[in-house]
């Protein structure tokens, strides 16, 4: 599918900086990438941010009038419907009007509204949230990142077969291997989760390379890495915490001389290129994987530039059209044998 | 106590690295401690190494002729007593001949060992490894690290308490603050383990502050943050693999431009500053909290200048009487409430 034939919605109400930052990436994205989007929300709070962008031909606003808050219960999010911007962002799409919805807002609440409004895919239990990192060999996926923070075994396999499923088609992994999140490498370590999920995943029509460990995230050969939400999003924010910590030290330590200041003036483009690769607003969002339509978390903090990226990463999804490629995936172990 | 009175087992076989750095950094601890050390192990391997450093006469061997393997089952490596370097070393501390027991050597063996042997503090279910981070705001302590995989509730609690105890006595935090490690900063975040836990430790005679998340493990508020050994293992070894991670990449950012070589070399002394601070060989070792007697875990691949770390430490928690200090934060709660 062309570019320009896709139709995204974005909830300009959802996360801390919205309605300004959303609609401002939004309308850089149109601009960028030509595609349409839908700014779902107050029609008087975004259609003067839309107005100041020049009304762009191919942004449109859809009214939607509550918002969804930040604390508020997923439940209570999602019985409210498609009163919320949140919330018919995601009717949108289940109505064939869009082929993607993000939302930077409350997590917990898009992924409870995805879930019950698009329904999971057959064989899944739960949907995952999945984040890209900009691993040193590539993009590394960790599955999940958040979504489910007691897992059963078999929901890690349903990661495994979604992960891979992404890696391929967006990500362009010919042939991922999957790696379970665990406190060794040997087969002997790990808790009770991971002990019975580890020959299920073996089992598993996908490349499995057996256990990873917390500092082959970033460093190691898996090119997908699943895990339970809880642990996947201690992960994540410790990797994002060390990230900060570094630059912040190395700032503190260069103010304190003067020679440090020239060198880290001709290192300028070097820090600048790490901190960007580490940089969660490049990336976009965490796409909810598992239910029957795109869906891609914003990160609370999204401003202009990851509501860029963001559609970006939405686009390539419908392009290789994800739901397709992890629907195939998830199809009975016979015909996943037969093919490979 | 004075430090020359102080004597300090160490596991000559254990690690990686054994029993080459080894000896070469117990021998080096003796130089700048003059505490005195027994070097455990097969006399035939270690005497020749004690002789290269010139027979210090403050380090002295003890003989044992087993190895415990990297892979033993920690199970296996209890059975076989004071046969064994890790042991033997332990023992010493069990019969009172040595003040502090050090290991680079297979983990959970160690841990068993120490668990066994000397048993656990009346109070205490499961004894935990403790790790400093070099958080911005000064030494953060996490329990537990490694050493408990599933944890019940109580546990927490005790992790808590026995963290509390290291923080005041070791580190010197007069009121350590506690965290409990989720999800989000929120009481509503968190799984069924911290759900449970969360009531307990607010009720606890504790400094709680509540939930942090994994980026305030570096950047937080938290003296003393609590999580189960799984979660606390894929946290720690994330950020060593991000620090690594950041440091890769700049260098070979830096390797394409002549312009950054020059600014990198100006900024030498920062970036060996920071890393240095970030490097696990500067920190010694894990404690094991919560056993009679002090022990300390070595890093697998500890060389000469961790074991030297690791003696100051120990030399420490000697001096500050850390097994004592915990004992006594485990009283009953009567006590507990009353001296505070």
């Amino acid at each position: 599918m062309n570019d320009k034939d896709v139709i995204i919605a974005i909830d300009a109400l959802g996360g801390d900086r919205a309605p300004e930052e959303i609609v401002a990436g939004a309308c850089a994205a149109a601009k960028s990438f030509g595609c349409r989007i839908l700014l779902v929300g107050d029609e008087a709070r975004v259609k003067p941010l839309l107005q100041r962008e020049g009304n762009p031909l191919n942004v449109s606003t859809v009214h939607a009038p509550g918002v969804v808050a930040m604390d508020e219960a997923p439940t209570a999010a999602v019985r409210r419907g498609a009163e919320t911007s949140m919330g018919k962002t995601v009717d949108l799409v289940r109505e064939g009007l869009a082929h993607a919805a993000y939302s930077a807002g409350n997590s917990g609440a898009f992924l409870a509204t995805a879930q019950i409004r698009l329904r999971t895919l057959p064989g899944i239990a739960r949907p995952g949230f999945a984040t890209a990192w900009p691993a040193i060999r590539g993009p590394m996926l960790l599955v999940d990142a958040g979504a489910n923070v007691d897992c059963k075994p078999e929901w890690l396999v349903q990661f495994a077969l979604m992960g891979t499923a992404y890696s391929r088609a967006v990500l362009g992994v010919a042939d991922p291997k999957v790696g379970l999140l665990s406190v060794g490498e040997e087969e002997t370590k790990g808790n009770a989760l991971t002990f019975e999920a580890f020959p299920l995943l073996a089992a598993a029509p996908i490349n499995f390379i057996g256990n990873v460990e917390g500092r082959d995230l970033l460093l190691g050969e898996a090119d997908v890495v699943v895990c339970d939400g809880f642990v996947g999003n201690v992960a994540l924010k410790t990797a994002e915490g060390t990230s900060e910590y570094i630059f912040t030290l190395l700032r503190e330590a260069i103010q304190k001389s003067t020679r440090a200041k020239i060198g880290a003036a001709l290192l300028r483009p070097q820090f600048r290129a790490v901190r960007k690769r580490m940089d969660h607003r490049e990336h976009g969002g965490a796409p909810v994987l598992g239910v029957r339509g795109i869906c891609i978390v914003g990160h609370g903090r999204a401003d202009a530039h990851t509501v860029h990226s963001a559609v970006r990463m939405a686009l390539r999804a419908v392009r290789q059209d994800l739901v397709g490629s992890i629907a195939r995936m998830l199809e009975p172990p016979a015909s996943a044998q037969a093919s490979s």
